[in-house]
């Protein structure tokens, strides 16, 4: 672990002014670290829905084409006028992509903190993790329990804090149960785990009769199948049953927002003990923070006054619950994270495997179920 | 003003479970006033918008049907279906009507604030104020100075809170300008006059050019008409130059929410320093407080991922506000009741003339514009 690279292969997404993405793989430097530092050899870093933005830029993959060599392949797609004229921070820039990722740790500064990760296993919330190499501050990684892989600790942020955030908001919140749609998620299922070990009433939204079982076999109490012809009252009786009156919702598009406010506010109303002109004085939120439907939100806004709805991300939750307990929760995930906090991938592929046409059409069309892993080093 | 009356009419709606709704005058017990309760003679209640909710219960105005006599008339009409089952708390069940109103306290209870307002004029957010008397506590009424008329005092708090909640709402959550759309409305008004006192940049939308010069007329900076070409950018333009990034719609349906957020996003890239792939960090919220468009709310969410909207509505905001400050607002209110909050009407109307079919129509499609005061006593 001594002979330092001093470059590594990293992939980059590039928007030109004129509108064509270009994605490829570049030899970049690889800084020593400082004292605060550490260069990690990156083992696996997962693609998830959230990379998707930074990486594809909303191109039309249907004019994507495949260009350079088999070692350092390329693909340049259009990019529509209507997304590109939102992309104008970034155009001509090109932009490392990856917000997480798992390896090891090859090097380290000379302060205690960085000391005492050579060695080890981290997971990393660090960006550009589809990089062979990353230079990081010790406070970007989460240290692995001994015997922990990179390919474990690759999704150790974004969804698992993610789940967790969404149990902190709830208290943060004042709200003592929640709803979840596209429940049968990866994402999904950690949150069942969570409530599950912290006895918080969850009411799962799935669309499949097939995800209503995976989601019961781990334990579900509340499973609602928006396919089912019975979903609005199944819904009502379940939040009126367990008091969940906060959702976080993967979708945004269609009426599934609206759908949940307004079967909050019949449970609210069933369980309340005076008329209200405006509506029950319950509060009612629903957070979207995914963007599965990318058709308008239409809120039909017969759910009474007492309700929000908004964007919801990882980042600035973490600010806001502070440094203390954001600690705690990484812990938990270190703790967990071959149990609760499992992850599954779809399979594995190298840096360059990942700019092949087929691997972007089956990521871009990807719901919620199975990402793909790349491995910098394979 | 020793001979207190025992009985008084007063408006009632009721909505029977066959799905009718029946408008009569009733005669009410006055009850004699407690300790710290007065009796008002109602010499002035508007219809605001808010009041036609409790009202005419979302009733087919097109199958109303004038009964009664002339002193005592009545009316009746068909409740459809759908708004019929949202209303099962208040079915069967006669309901007074009127929120707020002016009047002259003709008895009061034992206690100093009580005694201390007989004589006095006062507004009064009561409820039931469709009434020829009403007994209130005293902290139900707010004292007019001096030869102030029941008149002046009628609208007190709806429009006048409403325009001092928006601006402490923007103090509260920390926000340093403000979006109003319908602004040239009596409410508009008052807000932009209120901000024009306080120094804070105020963003109007309108929909017509005659709107928009009423507002530059009393010293409006910022007129967006919805009607012109140029609206889209004219609002980005403005959100720009003052940092409003919270809105008050009283609109509700359609895009005009989007569109406020979308302008938002557009101002706060265009002022940001570096590309953020999930938008730009500047929380953009819109309160949605009337439902002048009945039709969903559609959101393209092409606004990042810092964005809220939700219901807003005067009475939990001044429980949120507190004692103190909600005191501090009604003063306000008292000592400009004849210049900032000064309402006009579009005609005034006895207690019978209310429930005449002509005057039902007419107030049902109020826009936002004129409103009528009912004088109890003529």
């Amino acid at each position: 672990m001594s002979d330092l690279p001093s470059t590594g292969l990293q992939l980059r997404s590039l928007i030109t002014s004129a509108g064509q993405l270009q994605l490829s793989l570049e030899e970049t430097d690889v800084p020593p670290p400082g004292d605060d530092e550490v260069v990690v050899q990156v083992g696996a870093a997962p693609i998830n829905p959230s990379d998707l933005g930074l990486l594809l830029g909303m191109a039309d993959l249907s004019s994507a084409i495949q260009g350079g060599t088999a070692e350092r392949p390329t693909i340049t797609a259009d990019i529509p006028a209507g997304p590109l004229a939102t992309l104008g921070g970034r155009l001509d820039e090109s932009m490392p992509v990856g917000n997480e990722g798992g390896g090891v740790v090859i090097a380290a500064g000379a302060g205690e903190e960085a000391q005492a990760l050579l060695g080890k296993t981290v997971g990393v919330l660090g960006g550009a993790m589809y990089s062979e190499y990353r230079t990081l501050n010790v406070h970007q990684c989460l240290q692995m329990h001994d015997g922990v892989t990179a390919t474990e600790a690759a999704s150790c942020f974004v969804n698992p804090l993610t789940a967790l955030g969404m149990v902190e908001t709830m208290r943060m919140e004042d709200y003592s149960g929640l709803v979840h749609t596209a429940a049968a998620s990866n994402l999904g299922q950690m949150l069942q785990k969570i409530c599950l070990a912290d006895d918080v009433p969850l009411v799962n939204v799935v669309r499949k009769p097939e995800q209503a079982q995976l989601l019961r076999d781990i334990g579900a109490s509340y499973v609602c199948d928006s396919s089912q012809d019975s979903f609005t009252q199944d819904l009502t009786d379940a939040i009126a049953a367990t008091g969940a009156y906060l959702a976080f919702d993967a979708t945004g598009g269609g009426e599934l927002a609206s759908q949940i406010l307004t079967a909050m506010e019949a449970a609210a109303v069933a369980t309340a003990s005076e008329y209200s002109r405006y509506g029950s004085t319950q509060h009612k939120q629903v957070y979207i923070y995914g963007g599965l439907d990318r058709s308008p939100t239409q809120l039909r806004r017969a759910f009474g006054m007492a309700w929000g709805i908004g964007g919801w991300l990882l980042t600035p939750f973490l600010q806001k619950a502070g440094r203390e307990k954001s600690q705690a929760l990484r812990q938990r995930v270190a703790d967990e994270v071959r149990t609760t906090f499992a992850s599954s991938y779809a399979g594995e592929i190298s840096l360059a495997g990942a700019l092949q046409l087929e691997t972007l059409q089956i990521y871009a069309q990807q719901a919620t179920g199975q990402k793909y892993l790349i491995n910098p080093g394979a």
